[in-house]
């Protein structure tokens, strides 16, 4: 989704973007993010500060990339040997990870330093891919599925918005009860 | 929720909040935001830019307060007859209206000017009372009713997650679906 043509693996490119990101953590640590600069990252990471302007516009989407970098799942959901343990394991975890104190801080960073939308729509992508990897394994154990947009409504979304916008409950059973109304059945859930 | 003392009406501090967001929406109107600076608007509000600082702390988290004043809704929610017709009726207007550019810009900037999260919480709280208000007229109807937090699960949050996360579909049609799945009355709606 994003206009920036893909990095190849290794290239100068690659090599490029994973020394600038290494520096925004290491300073971020070091100095805190208020005082980051530009030049201060380019100094660190041995390029230019050009390199980095023209490639990620401002500190501030260089900060959301890095964010959104952060919030790269590392590894697939556990497979629990049915989807409603495996949605409930990933939704609890994906819930966790996001109401933590750094995940907060990167979801804001992700969307402050977007103006296209671009970063943010990575952030969702990471999500359905995961939820992907949950129920093309469901599909191979013969239970039926509700679909991917289904479970982004049904629990992604509410975690996210009581995040952003509405602060309290945000516990493992409310991750559950969210999963519960995406694999309900009822109609209009979509199942394929 | 704002840690700010209330502020009474037509007294002294809610004139120089009326004044001060009038020259914001005036000044973004003229020159465009990119080129707002608090000086100009302190100078087109007749306050000092102190009493801006003072207030807002900053052009963002005034750019934010303006923002989330122009979120507020307008007017009670149509009463149509019904819960069903209600709740469809203003979850097509709340798609449309935070879906629109300039209901995106408002969303955008109340996020961005608002470290502590009272900014936000006042976005939901409107979409609350919106609900609120829906809920109470089905009761005294005597109509069953979901509860708000249900509602803001299933109608609010998927819509404002699109918004921000995850470019696609937002029509009337979509609304109505998230309307359905919140008043179907399976088990876990949450009926009271």
């Amino acid at each position: 989704m994003s206009p920036r043509p893909m990095v190849r693996p290794g290239g100068r490119s690659a090599r490029v973007q994973k020394s600038v990101h290494a520096a925004v953590r290491e300073l971020v640590g070091e100095v805190g993010r208020d005082a980051l600069t530009v030049p201060m990252v380019a100094a660190r990471a041995g390029v230019t500060p050009s390199t980095i302007y023209r490639r990620w516009g401002d500190l501030q989407e260089l900060l959301s990339d890095v964010a959104v970098e952060r919030l790269r799942p590392e590894a697939e959901p556990a497979d629990l040997g049915s989807l409603r343990a495996d949605l409930d394991a990933w939704a609890e975890q994906f819930l966790d990870e996001m109401a933590s104190p750094p995940g907060r801080a990167y979801i804001r960073d992700a969307l402050l330093g977007d103006p296209d939308g671009t970063h943010a729509g990575r952030c969702s992508a990471y999500a359905a891919e995961q939820i992907d990897i949950v129920l093309a394994r469901a599909v191979r154990r013969g239970e039926p599925v509700p679909e991917t947009e289904l479970l982004i409504d049904r629990v992604v979304a509410p975690i996210m918005y009581r995040i952003l916008f509405r602060p309290g409950r945000l516990d493992a059973a409310y991750a559950r009860e969210l999963v519960t109304n995406a694999v309900s059945g009822e109609p209009g859930t979509g199942r394929r």
